[in-house]
């Protein structure tokens, strides 16, 4: 039953987001007592110029090397 | 006041959104007691490549007939 | 597929989620194509005191008379 | 660590983004007093056929001049 | 960075989502090349009068064995 | 037409989510050109054992002073 919603920055790959939707179920599976195939987990990619930490947008902080690391 | 946001495989066109606002608002205003203009519909949709069921992307289940149907 | 998430002011019935919760899954079913055990809908009721329209709780609405119509 | 997430209507310019996500961060230190590290804000930009009000979409507001007004 | 929010039915234990967390956060550094302190899991209880499936809730599916089968 | 949604730890007073929200409203319009009555504020309050940053729930940080800096 668990819907799992994940925001992250674009550019992850398919194989990337693959492997972490088939880990995610596995865990909760173990830990949550679920079977498979009431798993749902949704990926929203978010664009650098649409999310901020400590109120500068990531696009930004492209420009500012070292300012993404506490992200 | 209510917002109901709907996450769905893209796809589905203009016109099918149009009806199921319509009548997700009606059917709001007859059961939970409010005005239409209070009622708000946002989709989110999501590529089948950012939906996983079972552990398995939609975009990969369309490689693999059959596994989309309990989804 | 879809999921479905409905923000609402707390203090509404079984009966009334009950009954939306069927017709919102009968309408995607009619709107979507999608079959019935494909529909998930979630509430997630909020105080009075969590949520503002126009600036303003609706906690605090409550002792100004007139001000929640527009909510 | 509060983790804003902002639905909006397509269309805000990236300075507009930035200026808004920059006043949130500092009006969440203020009023809830965590540091600006520990704000995150998300913006999730939606088009004007996947939003409605009162069931309509916005997209058919704007064939319909002064039904928007209220949204 | 990635924000991942679980919605999930009421009464799993401390110790379920302690597990839960911890896992999906070793996944998300290794499949989407994060650090751990990159990442936020957050987890929202949601009732059993408060979640359909098919339209009928669960807390309304305890009363019907076998029909929360499939959630 | 904004809908802002914050989620935060619980524990903050109703003054300080008052005060968030009508400076977050007000910076909505200066910002994103909208009108106050079109802004709505929603605050989801999380428990500490509900809320993990880099694995650990919050609940569990409370034992171990100092690791909660860079929530």
């Amino acid at each position: 039953m668990p819907v799992i919603q994940v925001n992250l920055l674009e550019g992850r790959s398919r194989e990337a987001k693959r492997a972490f939707a088939a880990a995610v179920t596995k865990s909760a599976c173990e830990c949550l007592g679920v079977k498979p195939t009431q798993v749902r987990v949704i990926f929203h990619e978010v664009s650098k110029g649409d999310w901020a930490v400590a109120g500068t947008l990531y696009s930004d902080m492209d420009e500012k090397p070292g300012t993404s690391s506490s992200a």
